[in-house]
């Protein structure tokens, strides 16, 4: 895949997530060669994805260009590509552009969405972990309510603006949030030929709370602010099929919904190559050590959402969220250099930040290690721990005032169908 | 399609342009019924197409949602459909979601791409005349870049690094500018893996000048500018086929380019079903009088691109840019109203408030009745007034942003290839 031959070692980092950014900064001009393999060329910021499919934020102020990243690494190098597969015994990578080989490797390829094996759903369920993937829910909820407004039948309209929304950990929740947040404040402006009424949003979990990752004050407090924005919440319950228009679930609740959203799990995406036994089966995790180096593997690593640590403090492995990847990239850059310096490596520790989530204008719960609160300051400090958190000044300022703008109007205002959806 | 009936008189337009949203907002609380009809459901503001196309501006800032425009209008109405036919006999439109009768309509649909018979480009060619067709020249262009970056032959990269251009308008001349600075700007710095030297822009205009619609100081200079940035220019040139790699003209010049970009003309989108004589053949644009009324029908009104209104200062009807449609769409707005409260019309004078393009960074030309510029001050003027006719206080500050981001740091930050363009 043409990348220059040099004297330097090779790492090859495969995904441009938060983990793989992290990595690639910190080998960034360390007489190192780097390569970054994406299937996309840019960074997404995945946390604000749902405010992408609720018309909150335009789609570009989110994802930030990988080659933007790397622009002042004279040994750097990006290339956009599929790995298909790992071959350890030459040290090489099979990608849809070629083979290249590596001095060491690191996995960062995250997860995706996990349909448990119902193809049904995954045929005609909405998963939301990419940039497309969001912007088809942004076109198909605006095409549901253009079609609601002409629809001849009440049974036609119900299914066209009945949303469900399957899974109540952080996405799940912050999207019911934000679709509730179009039915409250942009149908009775906008679409005087609706009744905002009509319009219904359902979140299905099936453990017994809500953001169940998170404390119990947390859980209480986002339920409380899910209802008061209008969502039908059930928790213990599953959806069992959808075909397109039918959503069945375990308990007796049934609904025609044209829109479904699958928010229910990841799983890990692994490549082809490696010895099976290092997988974990239920999660396609890798297992690594404390080093985050892929069990059996010398110069094999993985990170982020796709690399299973297992420590005291986390048996079953971190959270698969953007702090464990964003540090275990940083931590694995300087245990690189160590390595190729031939010192010895430091285990990666896990620094808890909290964990957070929004569901609506001034809706917000956080838990510190001891402190949780909810409500307006949450948000405030969610709003603001995500501004720091993105990628790139642009991207922060074109956010900020998107936040502000649509805050002081009551409005999301990217309510574009640009490529329509076909279902 | 679902439009309550009511007492008022109905006007149904066809087309969110620049002529279609000053109508509809010139009929609003007018005692009117106010039926808008687009294929999308978003204005899009065409000057700022291109740079959509080069990564400077993302998508979402030159789109409008066209029923936040109507937000505020208790009896107008908005419509996502494709109108197949007009029944005047009737006083009905069939459209894709069904008919629609009107007591007034206004054909506002403007122009598309004119291929001019030649098929082969028609299917290699790139139009630029909505923004998914924008979107795909971006990720035509970074596409090109990606695999140049690991192109095996000096041919192959040859080709994928040869831009051209086929139209020396205000839109051709404007997109080769914003290339050149992506060739100057972007990839010294983001590609240090391809040589900047490697890429070259074409442009091809038939006539003997570039922007032939403006002075020819405005034509020399730009010319000028063209060459500073690197561009390569050929007046009197045509191309004449294109079949995805090679691209031949009237001249000996001949090139393979991966990317041809058709900026040569437009051609009006008029409608089945009314009377082909009131049509002129070459433009496709109705025929009307100074009342923007369509010869031989009483309640039918054609404005903006698509009308051909012949008069003393313009023979062949009024230049088909934004100001003649915005001043129809305000002046049709008020005839409307005295039709309907049986008041004599005011035909339609345009007033020419001058003309200008961009080339690039500190780079303009404007012609204005008694005074001709060109250079910094003429893009800042390009600026403002691009600035002030967007709709949306929105879009307005995000653009600016973008802008401003751009200016200071010699970037075009949305290099994203959010859907890849499949060739």
């Amino acid at each position: 895949m043409n990348i220059p031959q040099s004297n330097l070692p090779r790492v090859v980092i495969i995904g441009g997530g938060f983990a793989g950014i992290n990595l690639a900064k910190n080998l960034a001009n360390k007489n190192i060669q780097v390569v970054l393999i994406d299937k996309h060329n840019y960074h997404t910021f995945q946390p604000l994805l749902y405010q992408v499919s609720s018309s909150g934020l335009e789609p570009d102020s989110i994802a930030y260009p990988l080659r933007k990243i790397l622009k002042n690494h004279k040994s750097s190098f990006f290339r956009l590509a599929e790995v298909e597969q790992i071959v350890p015994e030459t040290n090489t990578i099979v990608t849809t552009i070629g083979e290249i080989t590596y001095d060491y490797l690191v996995i960062a390829t995250g997860t995706k969405t996990n349909f448990f094996g119902n193809k049904d759903i995954e045929s005609h369920g909405m998963p939301m972990k990419t940039v497309p993937q969001a912007l088809n829910i942004r076109s198909l909820i605006l095409q549901n309510f253009e079609k609601a407004a002409i629809a001849n039948t009440n049974e036609e309209r119900e299914a066209l603006l009945n949303f469900v929304i399957v899974g109540g950990g952080p996405t799940g929740v912050e999207l019911a949030g934000a679709i509730a947040e179009l039915k409250n404040n942009i149908l009775p402006k906008d679409y005087h030929d609706l009744n905002p009424d009509d319009m219904k949003i359902y979140l299905f979990e099936g453990s017994d709370r809500v953001l169940s990752s998170m404390s119990k004050h947390a859980s209480k407090k986002a339920e409380a602010f899910l209802k008061d924005l209008g969502v039908n919440v059930n928790c213990n319950t599953t959806v069992t099929s959808y075909d397109g228009s039918k959503v069945s679930t375990n308990s007796e609740m049934v609904m025609e919904s044209e829109t479904l959203i699958w928010a229910a799990g990841v799983i890990g995406d692994p490549i082809q190559g490696l010895n099976k036994d290092v997988l974990i089966d239920k999660a396609n995790r890798y297992k690594v050590n404390a080093y985050n180096q892929v069990l059996d593997y010398e110069n094999i690593f993985a990170i982020g959402d796709i690399a299973l640590m297992e420590c005291k403090d986390y048996p079953n492995g971190h959270p698969q969220v953007a702090q464990p990847a964003i540090q275990q990239g940083k931590v694995l850059g300087k245990n690189l250099i160590r390595l190729i310096n031939n010192k010895a490596l430091k285990p990666f520790k896990y620094k808890d930040k909290g964990s957070m989530a929004t569901i609506g204008r001034n809706k917000a719960v956080v838990d510190l290690k001891h402190y949780k609160f909810g409500g307006f300051f949450a948000w405030f400090v969610w709003m603001f721990v995500h501004l720091m958190s993105l990628v790139g000044f642009r991207n922060r300022v074109v956010i900020l005032f998107n936040w502000t703008y649509n805050y002081i109007n009551f409005d999301k205002a990217a309510r574009l169908i640009i490529r329509p959806f076909k279902k």
